[in-house]
């Protein structure tokens, strides 16, 4: 019988690669994600095509106007405000930080992985988002692991972030060599067909594609 | 201008008292308040009762069906199980155990003092739940402690918990002393119009009445 595991997925190139990374090595993955009022849900319906494709249980967790305005603020939940182009290191990307997001979503996988029978939980935080955002930084992950294994009974819930000392491009490298679809990921602020390649999240998409040595499928006209 | 709080308030004794110790040493106290799926919404409406008279500001998260799925199993939410009665001590109040839902609920509760504006979040857990709930020990609040002031900017959140290392009897002093309306509160898993008298619950909170010498209003005839 297989080891349970939980992961939460948002349908970007990281979590998608990390579900793969976890079920190629013999977890029974169930998958976590979150409709917490993001401008589009293009993220979400490539996480579901990932999980459709892999046979993963997969729960999306839809945020109600409440819990929206518990996390509200953010440029990236609030179409009033705008989207910040340019690199990830700008100091004007604090202004996609939704607060606590990282938080609320590991203390929710945790009650689903005492729920699901699962000891362990996973997240796809990586090197890159460490100087930008304080939830994604080696410290917080430390005092994650040592408060989810006190949360609950018997040594309580295990969290694994295997990428948290690599880049994205290192995450887009072990994609490629593990044949993840990255097809069926979304990374763009916007909602467009296309993505818009200027957010900074397509800026750090195009720097990983073009480390590993490998077209982004979602930029080729023939996808 | 006041120092503004957060505070988790479910409605029972414990967090009712805190609310009010809050706001008279000065706080501008917002309250948040948790519909898990609990068997009944005595306990919600008493907090509702509270934040009128205080005149705070107070939000109510309904947990949606998905959500309510990943903290499934507990004998609080799910009314196939019957709520265990006797002391809280004894081994079987585990089933009134809903996963993770201190850190869920604090995890929410410091988005929203983020969103707030507010650099404090406070939560009523008391010694008198360690031995039972893993989330209600001091290492836990130790650990949430640290894990919150690094989940945001400048220092993150500052979790307050006064209550940690008295007991219910205790609290029931304090709000004795400070003239708590006790009759708005509620505390018995049961949702009859009396409490039952018979449940971990209402043992505790007759213990606590019996120690601060004062009678439980909601048990008076004449309430």
């Amino acid at each position: 019988m297989k080891e349970k595991i939980v992961a939460i997925l948002s349908g970007g190139m990281d979590s998608t690669t990390l579900v793969y990374q976890l079920s190629l090595v013999g977890y029974e993955v169930a998958c976590l994600s979150f409709d917490y009022g993001q401008r589009h849900v293009k993220e979400l319906e490539a996480a579901k095509r990932t999980t459709k494709r892999l046979g993963l249980e997969h729960i999306i967790i839809p945020f109600g106007a409440e819990m929206k305005y518990l996390v509200s603020g953010s440029a990236l939940t609030d179409t009033a405000q705008e989207v910040p182009q340019g690199h990830y290191a700008a100091d004007n990307m604090k202004a996609t930080v939704v607060p606590n997001r990282n938080m609320i979503m590991l203390a929710l996988a945790a009650g689903y992985a005492i729920t699901f029978g699962a000891r362990k939980l996973a997240y796809g935080a990586h090197a890159g988002d460490h100087t930008i955002y304080p939830d994604c930084r080696p410290e917080f992950a430390e005092a994650m692991t040592k408060v989810l294994e006190l949360c609950h009974f018997d040594g309580g819930i295990q969290l694994i972030a295997p990428f948290m000392n690599i880049s994205k491009s290192d995450i887009c490298v072990i994609g490629r060599d593990l044949g993840v679809p990255y097809k069926n990921t979304w990374t763009c602020y916007a909602g467009l067909d296309k993505p818009c390649g200027v957010c900074g999240s397509c800026v750090e998409r195009a720097e990983a594609f073009a480390f590993a040595g490998i077209p982004d499928p979602l930029l080729q006209e023939d996808k």
